[in-house]
């Protein structure tokens, strides 16, 4: 009568345990970017540690201002590949690699099973693989970083089950963007979720990474959805250890259920500025978009710049367009496969892999007054520039609005 | 007996003009870009000027800091649209579409005999098609804006004359290199070069553009090229208007003349702080590297891109190595032809095309003590990020030197 989540605090802790309960967990692999492990760092020096608890086991891509956009980034940069070098951490992504969202996955160290800590809120990223995923802050990683544990309250789940068979156009992100306009911004406020039904099942590896990437948004810990062959199938040859899945009992306990009609659902959008501020695009068509931008840990996956291609294949962007794939080999697939060329020959501006412009740092922030439809998870006031407007959506979307300049639902270009 | 510049400054000013006299002069077209529109749009505003002189003749690409890096970046660049469609300027070339110097060669505006000015100091470029290309300051652009006139003094002219064939990976980066360590950094102060000899002949037309766009680094008001059929094969199909070739009579008066020997030329290197400071690679072999760079308007072609992914072929990269296309099209042409899979598949970080990290803006800005191997055209202290050190290259060089992680010949890989 254990959730996936019980279970594997369970294990982690080395005893049976149920929501609620406070542990010292294990941590399995943890993750530090560019941005967080700069203060991670800083603390795990300030407590006078000398050595990381297991060099093998700490994962530092550098994404989220990459390459170096000001002089104290490269700074700071450069202080992290020399603590980094000194450590012996042999899992080192440089500039340019891909966010660490991606890059955890495609190299293996999101397994069922396993507790996986970055720190970073969208590390919920890994319950896409069954994994127990969360973010948590630079200092608690610094104690990751020097003991291998954590103290975590076992969080309580919910279950969201989407049924149906999606729509032509309807994507695992109008999907995520139902689920929290559903569960609102804090509906699950430090809680886990459990994705169930054939609407899940039916998504591809890269449509649960959004899913799961998108929990936070809804104040929870972890989004998972439970391993099956799909997941096997794309751990083979990547997983970095063994793993055994984790699934809920049948009688596991949850402490809400959602339902959510897959087979119905129109191309969803957010408005600014609240992630939860979710309609139909069909409500909002026509609004006019400065900017364009498709990628991200959300949705800067093969599949995703796929779908932006063959929307914008032929077609000429009427708006800046900006496509950044979310690693390097992601681009090398888009590169090998023509989407690049598509998206090039259509006018989209095409970025090297990381964060982008997501977070407000560099390569594509709008400026005062300026709307930008994005495939990213967040909409906050001034995040991609003070004063900015953000309205998320599928790349789908993204890519119709690219060719119209407006807010166009993507069955009607 | 006049020189090339003498000539493009009588027809421009309508009279006979011989070097050292002042003229005014009619623009044929006038560049800004998206860092010296800023200004030159305020000085034309702060003149209570409405209308420019001749929205066609005037070219606006957005290539320094694109897409937006800061937020006031990001309002700067909305600002200048703004003006861009109220003047009804039709040749604006927005975010991601290349640098100036390679979007107006593309798109036919630098034709021989033409007076070319652009708000930046590189726009000597020009002179590889014939054209009396030359920087201005942005408020001499305002009055360019409102008038199509500037006033300048016609520059004495040396003559460059460079000859033999070039040995395998020696390019036209090392003889322009050797041409600035020959003439100086001040060698060339005010007056304009013209480039002779069949080293020049036998470059091509990217090779050209290298050799033009660093005439400003020995001081040069413009760096030209006697145009010919390579000249006439590129402007066919581009070429916006009709053009006259323009070419020096025999007898035309040089102030200084100096020779290059082509044939036995080897891979050159420009040392920190200084270009002129010059050298055989092979002299400061084994440096060690932090970052390879290699983009900007010097050498950001398809052909140096080429020439980077024939050595990058089957290798890895040791140092973080980032490629910037000088323009949209010339990535579009990299992932056709295969170019950008070789690069990508190396380990290279492929960015958006524009200006990149050249003037330190973003996109690779090096950190306090760091080294980067530049195929741009200045190394000038603090260029690329304070305290870091920029030596300047070939592609070939650079390349060789992304495999080693230190400055490498590129006839040793």
């Amino acid at each position: 009568m254990s959730t996936i989540s019980e279970k594997i605090f369970s294990k982690a802790s080395g005893k049976d345990v149920k929501a609620n309960e406070f542990v010292m967990a294990k941590v399995d692999y943890a993750m530090a970017h560019d941005g967080t492990s700069v203060l991670a760092v800083r603390s795990f020096k300030n407590m006078g540690l000398e050595n990381v608890w297991d060099p093998k086991r700490i994962v530092i891509p550098f994404d989220h201002l990459t390459p170096a956009n000001t002089e104290t980034t490269a700074d700071l940069h450069h202080d992290i590949r020399e603590w980094i070098g000194g450590q012996g951490i042999p899992n080192f992504f440089d500039v340019g690699e891909g966010i660490c969202h991606q890059v955890l996955p495609e190299n293996g160290f999101a397994m069922p099973g396993k507790l996986v800590v970055g720190a970073d809120s969208h590390s919920c990223t890994y319950g896409a693989f069954g994994a127990f995923g969360t973010g948590v802050g630079a200092t608690d990683m610094s104690e990751i970083f020097a003991s291998g544990e954590l103290w975590f309250r076992v969080p309580e789940t919910i279950k969201v089950t989407a049924s149906g068979k999606l729509k032509k156009d309807v994507l695992a992100k109008d999907v995520t963007l139902k689920v929290i306009g559903t569960v609102g911004a804090s509906g699950a406020t430090y809680k886990a979720a459990e994705f169930y039904g054939d609407t899940i099942t039916d998504l591809s590896i890269s449509g649960r990474m959004t899913l799961s990437n998108m929990a936070i948004e809804m104040g929870a810990k972890a989004g998972i959805v439970p391993p099956d062959q799909k997941t096997f199938d794309f751990l083979e040859g990547r997983a970095v250890e063994g793993y055994e899945p984790v699934y809920a009992d049948e009688d596991a306990e949850y402490c809400a259920e959602y339902d959510i009609d897959g087979a119905n659902l129109e191309p969803q959008i957010a408005l600014p500025h609240q992630v939860d501020n979710v309609c139909d695009v069909s409500e909002i068509e026509g609004k006019k978009v400065d900017q364009v931008f498709i990628g991200t840990c959300t949705n800067g996956r093969l599949e995703d710049l796929e779908v932006a291609a063959e929307i914008l294949k032929g077609e000429q962007v009427a708006v800046r367009t900006i496509v950044i794939p979310a690693s390097r080999s992601i681009m090398l697939e888009a590169v090998r496969n023509g989407t690049a060329e598509t998206l090039l020959d259509a006018g989209v501006t095409l970025g090297s892999p990381g964060c982008g412009p997501c977070l407000g740092g560099h390569m594509g922030v709008i400026g005062e007054g300026e709307v930008c439809i994005s495939t990213a998870n967040r909409n906050f006031r001034g995040r991609m520039g003070k004063g900015g407007f953000i309205y998320l959506s599928s790349p789908a979307t993204a890519a119709a609005s690219a060719i119209t300049g407006e807010i166009t639902d993507p069955r009607t270009v």
